[in-house]
């Protein structure tokens, strides 16, 4: 493996289910021979036949770090993912990882903590986070903390990817200034409006760093952060990775418009009880995820049927979310029709696969020049940003034509 | 409504409930003032936004006459699905119909029975068979109705279409020969292996009449029953009408394989108890419809899963089929994950809108001179002829791009 | 029917579904020649063979009355329950009621309000509401009413039993006083505690009439009313009629305990869209039920699992509602498992012959001098009075012993 | 432990699934401190309080042993249920079971095997078949592995559970012989009609030991063996383990029945693809089994409803069962409502519990001199021998009522 380029993937939210299976999951793809189970790569968009021609990165090649604000390690949270009788990840699995969790640990900094709302204060520990007092001083932070992740892993390249708690929606009193020049006065003080997916964001960014934001938090959302990826001549997208529910409904609905059967209700309920889960039985922090999840029905019909939207945390399940939809269309002659689904997937699996999809895609976009918002990879997002497209086939058609062009 | 052109739609099982509600929803849409219930175009493709610039035929232009084997009246039937506490159809509609439906009648014919199984032969009436001996004198009787529809309703353009019940897949000692002129001797022994409905297809066809086979049953699937249709200068198309549970897989399906989340099992069970139920009931015509539901799985993911497919006749339920899905899939990491759904939808109100576009649709391309086996109508069909795609989401484009073509 | 003693069943609510479903069922089992429906008296506990033996009242035998609130009538709700494709009444039993309801609806008179929540004084009418300033007021007009009621129908007996909407709990500042004299206190000042549902209780027990809350309102519950029915040998019971996810709670919950499974968590998520919904969609209204369909899990298991509620109005859904109910429990060895199970069933169908049941029932234990609150009807309620027995097979088997000991 | 009194399990198909559980199961409770999962006497009825001052034999007393027809070892077998992501059983208990696991291998002998079928005698091997020519041998052969046994464990009490492979129904040309001396004359033909798990019956209640059939095979219930248990002054009872479905079903068809709400239809459907559901995937066990969970509804019910039982082998599943129900029920006026559940379970998890209730139940009876058919433990059965009581409340009473009569 000497003279392989390496690639970073640096992880905010390092010590989270997402960021531990994306850690177990690289453990695994790196040195299949120690690993017992076949079907590893299933779920791995980026090993589909139709991108087999792309120049992505090797999994050999890429380096992990990351941002936490918890106490804990890696290979602790490994093994509470694969503790209990009906586990995310496979105690194996967690087992033949640990040199990758130790490594990976090593590069985990504290982070930096603002406008998260008091259930994602209550869960950090004094110890993981930046002793910062303003916004600027928090992205210097980050910053710095990049700047030696790179130094010390040779990386030539590094994405960030943002899948921390999700946050509550901004209280925003006057509209974010559009410009990045005004924007930045929203930085040297300590009460401004902006919370930390933004502020690592902007860090990302003006690094030159591509940024994923895969929360609905607002990350790169503002226009003036959206100006500055271009400015700083990188690339950014989100929004909120689509993984379960939501994806099963951005395949449906839209076959249902075609068949011209009329959606009167979709109701959907979720429950679950990782640590997702925990954040979201806030009704600050679950305000933003239900947004997330409740816009495009909307976007796809063409009109507005009535939906209803719960998400629940019930301990019991631990990171095995089961969603039921209940869907009451008419029909011929208005004669009124029920589908109803039960989806039960592991959250934590079903997202790291896509993590290190958009990581790989990103990182050739990025090194092929790809600058500001990249729409084509809107299949993964429950909200895509820059695009209203959100019927999944569409999505992935763009994505499978990006392939195609390069 | 004088000096309208007026256009023929033939039903081969027209005293079924597809029939029934097609004369139904025809009789609401020609005469909408009389009918209490809005809502009445859901479900109707060919009334979609997608297809509004399209030359198609008016509801008001429609005459519908058929072929029938049953002892009953259309009204008769459409009370049948309009009684108990959940119909099939709203009791009010049929009240609105009487006259539609009655005219209807008049126009409903004998029908012709060969190798359809003691099934369905028990179901038929003595008074309601033709009195032929031969293939060849079946046909010429079928021939004979259609000239006379043709001459009394004054239409200048007539499509038929199959919804008669199932048959049981054809006992084929040796290949049916696949030119037309070796296939003809066929038609002059009694005990010859055809089925009604290769013979509709073959009345329709060689007076040049579209042919649109809605069943699973053989109709002009043989080689030489399809040049037949190139040679007369006419088109046909099939088979089996794409409703509810299958329509639902060749919507899923391409998403997990485009989410590279591997289908282990499928496995799908239907109950419902109309008269469709009573004849697949029987093995031997349960497994010509088991095969055609069965066959795409493969053709979408590019593997074999595991799947079974039950179908079983619950008389309690009529015309509501509930069809439980269950989907075993594995995600990262060899995960095993579930989906299940239900569906309950009413057969006859899903196929009847369906009926209603293939015959407008066909009829327009038929019209502009288009022959042979017609591929793009293949979102309608769970077995297309023609084209191996089964993907809802790219035959529907296909269906587009057609219309966009025109 | 000359001579033939009559009954009177005064519903409290007399414009709602329910009420509405008694009526129209009470005319279909007066008068089964005229119906041409068969299975009529599903549903009806008091029919089956155990009771036969029961001296009840007939079916001939029973006049109807009510209060209600708002301005319609039983024929325009009755027509309302039958119309749409999925109606709850088959539109030919209300076509048949037409009689009765017009009688029913003579014997309705304007209904009080007081501590309703906002929601529910939305849903009245000016006219319909009795112009009253005290509950004591209010109490004597409801007698009034009920006085009338008796000597017009020539009843010599009546029942009233409440199934008006689910009121918000009660605003206690200082506890209720326990005794009759000092409880009456609060009857005489506009601005007191208690709401509608225990002024009907009040009226009714003063002059001697059993009262049935079939509703989570607080009604006959406080001690002092209580007491009230003992010194006035009347009887009554509650609370909130046990129709369908509760039952299938309080049936499969016991039967996991018998075999030592522990249940983590259940949850139930419940969608309609009648009256009763949009009533319930009001936070402070759902409060109360949401409280009488929780309490039960706990006494029947003697843990308390992680449980999770939620009513949800869906306009679409209409008088049908469906609960899906996901059940996590553990086995042996620790292994967690599934049930999950979906319930479709219309509510005034389930409500209505239940409270048949009990209008019968405490008919026959008051005509037989049973005072105070009965326990041997708890099989109805979800939060029965007097008693902390949940499991249904138990409340069964009271019943029975009851019936059999007279 | 020394001086302590043994008692002996053997179990007939000793390396199966619920038979290894069992064996993991009996390790864990015998040494709790070695073990990490709490929990784990869930499921286990007989730790219920009702049952605490029963003198049932500790868990430290058993002693286990067994025959089996297949090649393979315990730990081999468990080792089996525990991998995979969705275990059956937790890797970890394996692992602190081994001792437990080698010891109960080293008391395994060969099984014999009498009209089992095609698909049991292709999993058997023959160096664990017992090298017998008739029933009278094989019975013999049997009688001295069970003596060798007690002799070599000390063992003062046996009790023989069946838990091997659902057997074909037996072909049955001639009524068999009601009385023991008759009888006894098909055991000398290599060709009779008896399967094994009848031989294997009346080899343990010749010896005088108590006989439990777990399965649906034929066992003891032929009216001579039943008599010969009489004789021997032992006990036996059967038949076919109620663990989940069928379970659920005697649970909520007396609630339906005592709503007087009329079930119109009942389907069922079964998938699970560990050993047991490959058996049963050949038609001619699978019709043991069908009947045996077909036949309870009607005695509950009184009347005949439309069933449909299917199971289906899914591979992907393992030991993993799901069934789904749907049950179309008749309310109030005729309205038909549907109530679906879906159970998710582990049968080898479900069952061993139940396996070691019985033992520990019929040890305690058959102490106690209990003879004949024992019909108090029918909650354990879903076709109980010697009473038609299905309703599972009832059955439950009747443990309890035996339990406080001791």
């Amino acid at each position: 493996m000497m003279n392989m380029s390496r690639t970073g993937l640096w992880l905010v939210g390092a010590h989270g289910g997402v960021a531990t299976t994306v850690a177990v999951g690289l453990a695994a793809l790196q040195d299949k021979n120690n690993f017992g189970c076949s079907h590893l790569a299933c779920g791995l968009v980026s090993q589909l036949p139709q991108f087999r021609s792309l120049d992505l990165v090797g999994w050999d090649q890429v380096v992990v770090g990351g941002h936490d604000i918890r106490q804990t390690t890696s290979l602790k949270e490994a093994q509470g993912l694969s503790s209990g009788t009906v586990p995310a990840i496979a105690p194996m699995l967690v087992e033949a990882s640990r040199g990758f969790l130790k490594e990976f640990e090593s590069r985990i900094r504290p982070g930096i903590l603002f406008n998260a709302g008091s259930t994602i204060e209550s869960l950090s520990s004094k110890d993981r986070v930046a002793a910062v007092d303003t916004p600027r001083q928090a992205i210097a932070c980050v910053q710095k903390d990049l700047s030696e992740f790179i130094t010390s892993s040779g990386c030539d390249r590094v994405v960030v990817v943002h899948i921390a708690s999700t946050e509550p929606p901004p209280v925003i009193i006057e509209p974010l200034p559009e410009s990045w020049s005004q924007f930045q006065g929203l930085l040297d003080h300590h009460d401004g409006p902006l919370p930390s997916s933004t502020l690592y964001a902007i860090a990302a960014l003006e690094m030159g760093l591509p940024f994923v934001n895969f929360t609905p938090s607002l990350g790169s959302c503002p226009a003036a952060v959206q100006d500055l990826a271009v400015r700083k001549k990188t690339c950014h997208m989100g929004c909120d990775g689509k993984t379960g529910e939501t994806f099963l409904k951005s395949v449906l609905a839209p076959a249902f418009a075609k068949r011209n059967l009329e959606i009167m209700s979709w109701v959907g309920h979720n429950i679950f009880g990782n640590m997702d889960g925990q954040v979201l039985n806030d009704p600050l922090n679950k305000q933003t995820k239900v947004a997330s999840k409740d816009r495009l029905l909307r976007q796809m019909l063409g009109y507005d049927p009535q939906t209803h939207i719960s998400i629940e945390y019930i301990k019991s399940l631990g990171d095995w979310k089961t969603a039921w939809d209940h869907i009451h269309f008419r029909a011929f002659l208005g004669t009124p029709m029920t589908l109803q689904f039960t989806w039960q997937g592991c959250d934590s699996i079903l997202a790291a696969p896509l993590v290190l999809d958009l990581f790989r895609f990103t990182e050739l976009a990025s090194r092929r020049g790809e600058t500001g918002c990249l729409t084509q990879f809107s299949s993964f997002f429950k909200s895509p940003l820059g695009t209203d497209e959100n019927d999944f086939a569409v999505q992935f058609n763009q994505l499978t034509q990006w392939a195609s062009s390069l």
